[in-house]
C-alpha cells in the first residue's frame, strides 16, 4: 500500500526537507514520528514532492511511503501528529492501493507546484512575524515588478535563476502563473510552475526586489534573465517568507484538499 | 518632553508585558534596549497602554516615557530598535510636548481598546502558525456564537469573564463590538471596549466555544453572564491567538497610525 500524507510545516527550526546526519531536517522529524506511530523494526522512508530548503515553510507539503501495515486515514493523521513537533503537522492521509499506489509518486506525479512568498515592505523589520515574512526596507513599485514578472511566465530557460547546486536535469521550466499584488504593507508573490530548479523563487524574488527598488530597469532585468548567468543577477532573497502552497495532482488520485489553515486568505 | 511610541511584539517568548525581577517581559526588553540607545545613566521607565498577559501579542501597543533627551523621531524608532530582539519592534515614535504632553497617558488616555483573537478551528494543531493562533478541533457555529456575543455588547457588569486577580476598580465595562467570523478554518473574533478587566477576552472566547460546540446553549450562556459568577464559567482560554490590535485617542494628540503589517488584513 501506498499512503500519500499531506503536510503543513514552520520550516524555521528545520535544516530544510532533506534528511541529514545529525536529524535536523523536517523529513528526519517526519520519519521518526512514523517510526514511533508504527512501531515497525525497520523504519519507514518517505519521499516529499518538493524539497525545500532551511527556514521555508510547506503550507501543503505531499509525501508518500509504502508499507504494509493497515491502518485508518484518521489512524495515520493522528498516530503520527502525536509523535510530532508542534511545528509539524499531517493534515490529511489517504491510502492508496492496486493501480493507483503504483501510478503514484509525489514527486514524479505532480504537474504543477505553486508557492507563495510574503515580504513584509515597510521600513522597520517584522516582529510579530518574525521568521514568516521576508523584509524589505525601501518603498517597491509593484506595477513595475509585475512588468518584470510577466516576462517570466511562459516556457523559458531559468538558468539566470538557478543555483549552482541544482540538480535538476534542464533548466527549462513552465511559469504559468507569476502575480504580485500588495496588501497594507505586505507584498505577496504567487507563483506556479510544473516544477522549480532549486533556489528559483528566491532569486526570482530577489531580481524583482532590485526592480522594485529602481536598481534594476525592466529591459535589465530581461536581459539578465535571457543571459542566463547566475552570477550577474541579484542575490538569493530570505528564505523567511517562502511557503510551499500548492501540489497539483491528476483528479484520478482522489487526493483530499488541504483546508484553508492559513492568515492569508487565498480569496483575500 | 513625553515620548510616546508605537510597539508591535509577539509575545511567544515573553512573561506578559509587565516587568519581571528576572527581565523576562516585554517592558524590561524594551526598557533594556532605551538604555541601550540612550545611555543614560538613569534607567527610562515606560508606561504602557494595556498590559498584555504571557504569550499574548500585540500589533498595537502604545507607551510612553519621559526624557529630557532631544532626539528625532527617527532616532527614538531606529536606536531602540537596534537593540530590541527580533520579536519586539519600535513601529513609530511621536514627541509630545507642552500641553499636549501633560496631557498625554499611555493608558489613561486611551478611550477605546481592541483586541483580536485568531482560532484555528480544524481537527488538526496549527504547525505553520504555532503560537499565533488558538486552536479547538472540533467544528463551532459562528451563527450561535455571535448571538451570544451579541448579549455582551453594551455596558455590563462582566464579573463573570473577569479574572480573580484583576485590579480594575469597576466590572463594569462598555464593549461596543464583538463581533466573530469565519475564513476558512480560521475563526476570528474582533472585540472592542472603553477599557478590558483581565482575561477578559480570554474568558469570553471560552465561553463563546462551549456554546460553539453545544455545551452551554445562549439562554445558559447568558444566565452564566448575567450571573456575574466567574467560577461557573467556562475555564481562561489560551492567548496563543490574542492580539493588542488597536489603542484610540483623542486626535488631538496627533498619533501617528500603524501601518497595515499583518497578514490578517482588517478588509479581509
Amino acid at each position: 500500500m501506498r499512503v500519500v500524507l499531506g503536510v503543513e510545516y514552520n520550516g524555521a527550526q528545520f535544516c530544510g526537507w532533506q534528511s541529514q546526519p545529525n536529524g535536523c531536517s523536517v523529513q528526519d522529524a517526519l520519519e521518526k514520528a512514523i517510526s514511533a506511530f508504527t512501531q515497525l523494526a525497520e523504519p519507514l522512508r518517505v519521499v516529499c514532492a518538493g524539497r525545500t530548503d532551511t527556514g521555508v515553510h510547506a503550507w501543503a507539503q505531499v509525501v508518500h511511503l509504502d508499507t504494509e501495515l493497515v491502518r485508518t486515514e484518521q489512524s495515520w493523521i493522528r498516530g503520527t501528529n502525536t509523535a510530532l513537533p508542534s511545528s509539524i503537522r499531517v493534515v490529511w492521509a489517504c491510502c492508496l492501493e492496486g493501480a493507483l499506489a503504483e501510478a503514484f509518486h509525489a514527486r514524479f506525479s505532480a504537474t504543477r507546484r505553486s508557492y507563495q512568498y510574503l515580504l513584509l515592505n515597510d521600513p522597520v523589520a517584522p516582529a510579530t512575524l518574525t521568521g514568516l515574512v521576508g523584509w524589505h526596507h525601501a518603498p517597491l513599485d509593484v506595477a513595475l515588478m509585475q512588468q518584470a514578472a510577466d516576462l517570466l511566465v511562459g516556457t523559458h530557460d531559468f538558468s539566470a535563476f538557478r543555483s549552482s547546486e541544482c540538480q535538476a536535469k534542464s533548466p527549462v521550466k513552465t511559469l504559468d502563473r507569476l502575480s504580485i499584488r500588495r496588501q497594507g504593507q505586505l507584498v505577496v508573490f504567487d507563483c506556479r510552475a510544473n516544477a522549480f530548479l532549486h533556489h528559483m523563487v528566491r532569486n526570482i524574488v530577489g531580481a524583482l526586489i532590485a526592480v522594485g527598488v529602481g536598481r534594476l530597469t525592466v529591459d535589465e532585468f530581461q536581459r539578465v534573465f535571457e543571459g542566463g548567468d547566475r552570477s550577474v543577477a541579484p542575490p538569493t532573497f530570505s528564505p523567511d517568507g517562502l511557503y510551499l502552497s500548492e501540489i497539483e495532482y491528476d483528479a484520478r488520485f482522489g487526493l483530499p484538499a488541504f483546508p484553508e489553515r492559513r492568515l492569508l486568505s487565498s480569496r483575500c
